[in-house]
């Protein structure tokens, strides 16, 4: 299956403009559901555009912190038995290796729990992220290098120009290089895919900054701690716990990266202004 | 508490705007968990903007079908017995009337399953919509009231402006007036204000349109085919998913609402244009 041939789909619609209707085709971003399954157990129904779905099912393992690390991964493939073939391409099913715990019932009550937003029913922020490891990169990012990256992961957007409809997350080296860039409907799924694809082929290129293309949610800032990211940029805002999260867990928080400006949230001693 | 000053937090931050770094206070959108507990149990943690706690959790109720009716709910408050005073305003507790069926186990495999989809575990959308009622309302919009929509919604947006960083979801009645609208820094969570709301507030009063800022995703259809709202409208773009969903559901879906053009992508015999 051509994976861009994956994000968008083309329906027949009615376009309206005043009292014209017309009859036409029309591409939008396209969303399947996306079951994980974890040693013959379904742990999660994902609403993504297909494609790359295995860096996506290693990124989600990664960031949800369902394994410590992929090393605790043996395989991932598509599920060939699903009695409906339809439905082949969206079942995704994931082998542990021998010996590594799995605790499906202390997952689903987390999940459960947690549902969106990985709180694990600790209600105030500080405490959720007490339990996560703080980001102890001592990378500096240059203002210079950060204002070049919107342009970057834009040119790496093929279906964005077609439907307007899917969010792209780009991982960049320190010096600024666009390491693997994805889209998807869904902005943690995008993100995840990047996270997947730079365990599965980069993972000797050291990837210090994430950009993202919506905006800088608790949950993102969440995933850049478990991937390891010290550096969580967006063209876009940040919410006030996305904030007091990137704080609290020592991640540096850009936002409005927009035409050379930004503003700094979190973790300014990463980011080296020329003028300093 | 008062609910606008909920809206947005300010936060010390660095704007850095080519070689020059200035300290400035700057808004950003409110975030916070909310755990939803039904007779005692918890069900969800939303990551939502507080405020309008209780519609949101009434909404949340009804279009995720964790209740056939608001009529089975009892009562709905936040808990006043959280250990930590802080997190007092983020929980919520239902309970629901006495002989109202709550099966917690099957509550959690289905959340489990389906997680952030609502697909419940099966694999094609056509398998998923099959269990869910069509919406068979014959009510009529005109494309002149639908033109008028974004508007009214954007004047309604208070913390947009000063934040950028908020969703909005409005209900229309069928002349179009605006009967109620919400922001939040969830898609979701908006339309689950207003339909709580609505329920809450104004029962009376028939809601046909429903209007988000934002994408036009599968979740929202299923949201309007449990609420029982047949016109679904954005600014946005919709997925291939929600167009399926909608035309399964027979559900009106219009997106890119700008201007007075629009595409519409399901159940074009709701909309009446004037040349028609």
């Amino acid at each position: 299956m051509n994976v861009d041939d994956d994000l968008v789909r083309s329906f027949e619609i009615e376009r309206i403009e005043g009292a014209t209707v017309v009859a036409r085709a029309e591409h939008v971003a396209h969303e399947e559901p996306l079951e994980i399954q974890v040693n013959g157990a379904s742990v999660a129904v994902l609403m993504r555009t297909p494609g790359h779905d295995v860096e996506l099912a290693r990124g989600f393992l990664l960031t949800e912190r369902i394994v410590a690390s992929l090393h605790d991964v043996e395989s991932v493939r598509h599920c060939t038995t699903v009695p409906d073939p339809e439905a082949e391409e969206n079942v995704i099913q994931v082998r542990l290796r021998d010996g590594v715990p799995f605790d499906l019932e202390r997952l689903r009550r987390h999940t459960f729990a947690s549902s969106s937003c990985g709180v694990c029913g600790k209600a105030t922020i500080e405490n959720a992220c007490a339990t996560a490891p703080r980001v102890d990169s001592s990378v500096i990012v240059e203002v210079s290098m950060l204002a070049g990256l919107p342009a970057a992961l834009r040119a790496a957007q093929p279906a964005f120009d077609a439907t307007g409809g899917l969010h792209a997350a780009g991982l960049f080296s320190s010096d600024g290089k666009l390491v693997v860039a994805r889209e998807d409907v869904g902005r943690h799924n995008a993100v995840d895919k990047v996270v997947g694809a730079r365990f599965d082929n980069h993972a000797s290129i050291e990837c210090t900054t994430l950009l993202v293309s919506g905006r800088l949610s608790f949950e993102l800032v969440q995933k850049c701690a478990a991937a390891r990211i010290p550096v969580l940029a967006g063209i876009s805002e940040p919410t006030s716990l996305a904030v007091r999260a990137a704080r609290a867990l020592n991640i540096t928080l850009v936002g409005f990266l927009r035409e050379g400006t930004m503003n700094v949230y979190a973790g300014v001693a990463r980011v080296h202004a020329g003028g300093r």
